[in-house]
């Protein structure tokens, strides 16, 4: 009776609830098509705080405890808490971890890590070894810019395939028992590698990985693109979308024009916000799963959906290096 | 029939089995008193690689495929890889995941991620998700010191409370069925600050933590430090060691002086490798856990471990805005 099936793809035995969710987000994703589904949007990028790393945990935070307010639970009662982050050392995770004093295991997929830490939390409830189990992830333009490229004060010129990184932060709150979507499936990504050597065209990069991972979720479950009323990937821009529909097919004959969207398109007016390819980061998937398809399986006008978050698993050291840029996709099942 | 027993402990219903490990090491390790339990010793830093960073993915490899040949298992047959670094972006663990190809989960817990990885597998075996996971962490010299202080060749003058980054790598091979020790219990730690801000001594801003896990360990369990034949941390050094001995009496009323030893002393002849104040590293814990602690279990000299590997979870950037250091220790028990 084991949960594995097919080879990437875990199948709880009795699937956990996603029992609420919350989503904070930045002002200029807070002018977006989902403002509505936010239950934060910040009016500046500090947020208050005096660095912009100490604002994103501020993020972070609320996200979290706001989903704990609306289970109506207390940190004191939550088993385990899971986040990463894209800071070096993860600090607006391990910083959180602190404030929450949850038992914390801290991830690292980078833009993946939404759902590395959902598929997580969904196994290790399954398990047995936890009631509730807090997920979160979160990002910042900012923080990221100056980390991964320049400080935005260099003005530097950006490249047509470039990703606007999001600011924002999502949770969600995984238990045993209790109302809502239930996650019943979790396919594990393997780490590819297809030569992009380009760090401003991350989404080709990581198409790859999401096209692959997906194709193997249809082939471990017997479910094509059809059983889902939406699929998801976390933040592949247009060109990484374009992309992933084309690998889908050519790597497993499936269609992914009909039902298929990217959250790093969805959380941006590409007409009217200047994102160039879209947007990127842990928080954009986090922030569409947590806020907008959370509300919309409750509310029944989505039933199922697959939300495929991919990483980058490079750094700017093994890009100085020279190497290609690796990268994976995990893949949920969330039902309501 | 929860598995969560007390407050942070887990039990497995069915204690997994580490069916096989491997450790190797760099070259002033392999000079150490531990030298005869590695199973691959390199002879220089670099060990043949271009970059130091390439050479840490080559022994963390190293690790995993020696892992598995002892286990007469290939990559495929496992379900799971879960790996973490100290490594921005732990490209590491990224990097080795691709060659390895099996579905991974990157985790980061500075250098908790040891126990983090084993407590995983552990928790994802007995879940009845995975009959085989493979755990492994590394950690060298020159690639931490030049990521978190200054390249070794500015010769900048280290404290004595300053710690040496251990050269290396571990894995170890968890699975449902076997021959081996088995991991009975799994203690996941709360991130703690005592408001140690000094990067030079982050054996002193890890003991609390030690401290606090093996305290609520003992607590949880109802098993006092005389249950295990050895208590080790991973890497507090002798300040950190002395620190954790007063702690876990103040705050526990537990005596650690009779078998409580530190990975990061073990591996080093402090008398005659000057180490200052000892090692330090996801590699120590991981090292010895897998090369000398696992063969004394194998041979019956040991019958009952703990061992509680610590992690430091700031970066530099959170250092040089001015936070403190926040620290997690996870622990896990490994029974003949």
């Amino acid at each position: 009776m084991s949960k594995k099936i097919g080879k990437q793809t875990f199948r709880p035995e009795k699937p956990p609830v996603l029992i609420s969710s919350a989503a904070v987000a930045g002002p200029f994703e807070g002018q977006g098509p989902l403002k509505d589904y936010y239950d934060h949007i910040y009016t500046d990028l500090l947020a208050g705080e005096r660095t912009f790393e100490s604002a994103e945990k501020e993020m972070l935070l609320n996200a979290a405890f706001t989903c704990l307010n609306k289970a109506g639970k207390a940190p004191q009662e939550v088993d385990l808490f899971l986040a990463g982050d894209l800071l070096n050392q993860t600090i607006t995770s391990g910083f959180s971890a602190l404030e929450l004093a949850i038992p914390y295991f801290g991830l690292y997929g980078a833009c993946s890590t939404s759902m590395e830490g959902l598929a997580l939390a969904t196994m290790l409830v399954d398990g047995g070894f936890a009631d509730l189990v807090l997920a979160a992830t979160s990002s910042h333009n900012t923080t990221a810019e100056r980390q991964y490229r320049y400080p935005s004060e260099y003005g530097v010129h950006r490249k047509p395939t470039a990703q606007w990184t999001v600011t924002g932060a999502g949770a969600g709150l995984v238990a045993r028992e209790g109302e809502g979507p239930r996650i019943t499936h979790v396919t594990v990504g393997k780490v590819v590698d297809f030569g992009i050597k380009d760090v401003n065209n991350l989404g080709s990069a990581m198409a790859p990985a999401a096209a692959l991972t997906l194709v193997q979720h249809f082939a471990d479950t017997g479910h094509g693109p059809d059983y889902y009323d939406l699929i998801l990937t976390g933040d592949l821009g247009k060109f990484g979308q374009s992309l992933t529909i084309k690998l889908a097919t050519s790597r497993g004959g499936f269609d992914l024009t009909k039902n298929y969207r990217d959250c790093g398109l969805m959380i941006y007016d590409t007409q009217r916000q200047d994102v160039h390819a879209g947007g990127s980061g842990c928080g954009a998937s986090a922030m569409v799963t947590y806020g907008y398809l959370y509300r919309k399986l409750l509310q029944g006008k989505l039933k199922r959906i697959l939300v495929a978050a991919t990483g980058a698993l490079h750094s700017p050291t093994s890009f100085q290096q020279g190497q290609d840029i690796p990268a994976i996709c995990h893949a949920v099942a969330i039902e309501a």
